[in-house]
């Protein structure tokens, strides 16, 4: 085994350059929403070198749409397909799942971004673009450590199932059809940005949208009306007020050194038809965190009733009370136990491979990893090699070291948790 | 003239069905900008049975361009024309300006209409649709003031000059149009929908628009971002209290009864592109009031420098400025003497039609009168019979007993102003 890891290690030294270039390809195509097959057709040309099994899909948002875990906001998953490669093992041994994300959130601001989006400029040991870190250079991690295994000559007991999915930025729709399509093992990892810690809890979230009234007026006349974004301000600040007791009220130690562990985010506002009137209506859109051990309605109960308290602030709510929705993506929040031998081996890989003991917290965003646990019923770890502060950011990178060493330590964790078979 | 005055009343009360006929006409046209000219040309016809001299134009949009005074959307007026209509007298006498707009805003949210909003309905009195109250009750009476006067076979000493004018909604091209053609006058009155008070000051308002900057981050962590939203909250508050400075400097006693003489109201917001990203960026667009005595250039200065102190709230602002832009509509303030010879004329016109004493005011928005005032040097007068409450709002409407008595005000006030020739 001990020579297993050297040859691995010794593989991932020698081919840097096939990362890079993977990366590099991988970064240059936008994936977004929608826009993911170009991706997935890199992802697919690897797998069939990898000598995988190749199941090419495109979801069938029918048979979701019936799923109680399902959100998206599309239905249709036409020409954005779902790729699983596997690795057949000679038997006998445990299956991996290892699964990632093709899909990356918009751009955003171009002006804040010193280079174009797209390029995969490398620079100072960092490529740059949208979805370096979140979360393609996990997925090329996931890669090279199934070559590194391959291309060494070694033969594993068990599977190692390799997900490239659509919609995680949504909520994870991609990921369920790979469920309901029957994939399952018997652990699995997903290399979300996580600067290298792991993640053995992964909090959920939701996205509620909340309409605020007020009354019109002529702008010269506004003493008359009631300003929706007056208003607004009101329920701004009581959400605020909500985060931070239910936030008070967490202490996993997991989450010590997390300032806000499961934050209410107000992520966009729009409101008023006209500049010289008095606007009537404002909606709010935000995303709410849920915390690992708790379900998804019990935080939607917490802020339904907290909402009904702004009657006591400020009577204009008695009347005119707030419109709350749930929309769009959520993400179920899901747990490992800590000493699962997934979580042992991965923690003894990261060990061997950097000197030092790994950091293990919580994670401030959902994943894949909730349905995969709830839904799939599969332990799951959140591991990977990106920056977690530059995910969603302009000029987004991450850095190439890491991503070696999370393939190294990720192959160590296959040989580990797989087993090698001697035939 | 007592005989006159008799006559035009005589007239008026004779020929009431003439008007709601002409003003049915008129608010079945549904002359928005861009869509004036049907509307026009029932105002045309009616200048031609009245025998006036008509001109009929498309105002010059690259002449207008050059002016300082030009606000627009568009910059060219194909198919949007100018009408006046000049009822010569026999000379001197005064000359008097009535002017009037023929476009209207939008209807808005149809669903909050009980009605059609162009099938100019009549029920208890009322005459409903968009354009009713702001403006075309008041073009209507304007028009069976002159008519009275002409049928009951009176000949005046002074012009009058009677204008239906486009794009007052958006600034006063069409007057500043006029005005660039020649047209001038001794006085002028617009018959705006105040209630039938008047109005010898009108204060001027303008739009703006303000960038407010944060930091983008992802809403799990969102105690690494700066939320944008947050910061407009601190922007919106710093503006109330710019309100409240302004109009704390104001004591006028023609606003003592304005709870907000010049009101700065902020009517639109939007900002932040994804519900679980910390916004970077959000944008609100707003109406400041100008006050009568103002300058446009005086109240752009109190803002610009009061977005300035932002740095001293939050050292945020320091490094990440907020970006004001005046865009889209302005209207100029105006004021005349409120001992003006036609002050006084139309102060007792009223009293003699209504038998008491009318409220005089300062207006709460601006009108065409302002580029009278400014650009014309024209003293101008607001005063009309439309519903201040019901303007630009859903179910608009007119009270038709209001826009009679105004007709015969303002007939009275053009025999004594211009004079009644005795050849």
């Amino acid at each position: 085994m001990g020579n297993n890891n050297a040859k691995v290690k010794k593989w991932i030294q020698e081919n840097k350059n096939k990362g890079i270039r993977l990366l590099k390809k991988l970064v240059q195509e936008p994936s977004l929403q929608g826009n993911e097959r170009s991706s997935q057709a890199i992802i697919i040309e690897k797998c069939r070198q990898l000598g995988m099994e190749i199941d090419i899909w495109e979801p069938n948002g029918a048979e979701l749409l019936k799923h109680p875990y399902f959100v998206s906001p599309r239905t249709t998953f036409l020409d954005s397909p779902n790729v699983v490669g596997v690795l057949k093992g000679t038997g006998g041994g445990k299956s991996l799942l290892l699964n990632g994300h093709i899909d990356v959130v918009p751009e955003g601001d171009i002006t804040q971004w010193e280079m174009d989006p797209y390029s995969a400029e490398v620079k100072d040991g960092k490529l740059y673009g949208r979805g370096s870190t979140d979360m393609k250079g996990g997925n090329v991690a996931l890669l090279l450590a199934i070559q590194a295994i391959k291309d060494s000559g070694i033969q594993l007991k068990g599977d190692v199932i390799f997900q490239s999915v659509i919609e995680e930025e949504s909520g994870g729709a991609g990921t369920l059809a790979t469920i309901l399509r029957g994939y399952k093992a018997d652990g699995a990892i997903i290399p979300e940005p996580t600067n290298m810690k792991i993640f053995p809890k992964q909090q959920g979230s939701q996205w509620f949208k909340i309409d605020i009234y007020g009354r019109i007026a002529h702008g010269g006349t506004r003493y008359e009306g009631v300003s929706a974004i007056e208003k607004a301000m009101t329920v701004i600040n009581h959400l605020l007020k909500l985060e931070m007791i239910r936030n008070g009220a967490i202490n996993d130690p997991l989450y010590k050194n997390t300032p806000i562990p499961v934050p209410i985010n107000i992520g966009k506002i729009h409101g008023g038809t006209w500049p010289s009137s008095v606007p009537d209506v404002v909606t709010i859109e935000g995303r709410m965190g849920v915390a690992p051990e708790e379900t998804i309605d019990h935080a939607k109960a917490d802020m339904q009733q907290w909402l009904k308290k702004l009657a006591e602030i400020d009577k204009w709510f008695e009347e005119h009370p707030v419109e709350l929705e749930w929309f769009g993506a959520r993400w179920v929040p899901g747990t490992i136990e800590p000493d699962h031998e997934l979580m042992n081996l991965l923690k003894n890989s990261f060990k061997q491979v950097k000197g030092k003991d790994p950091i293990i917290e919580a994670s401030p965003w959902g994943t894949d990893g909730g349905l995969l646990t709830a839904v799939g019923n599969i332990p799951t770890i959140v591991f990977g090699p990106g920056t977690t502060e530059v995910a969603h950011y302009p000029n987004e990178y991450i850095e190439l070291e890491r991503m070696f060493e999370t393939a190294e330590i990720i192959a160590q964790t296959i040989l580990a948790w797989c087993e090698v078979s001697e035939d």
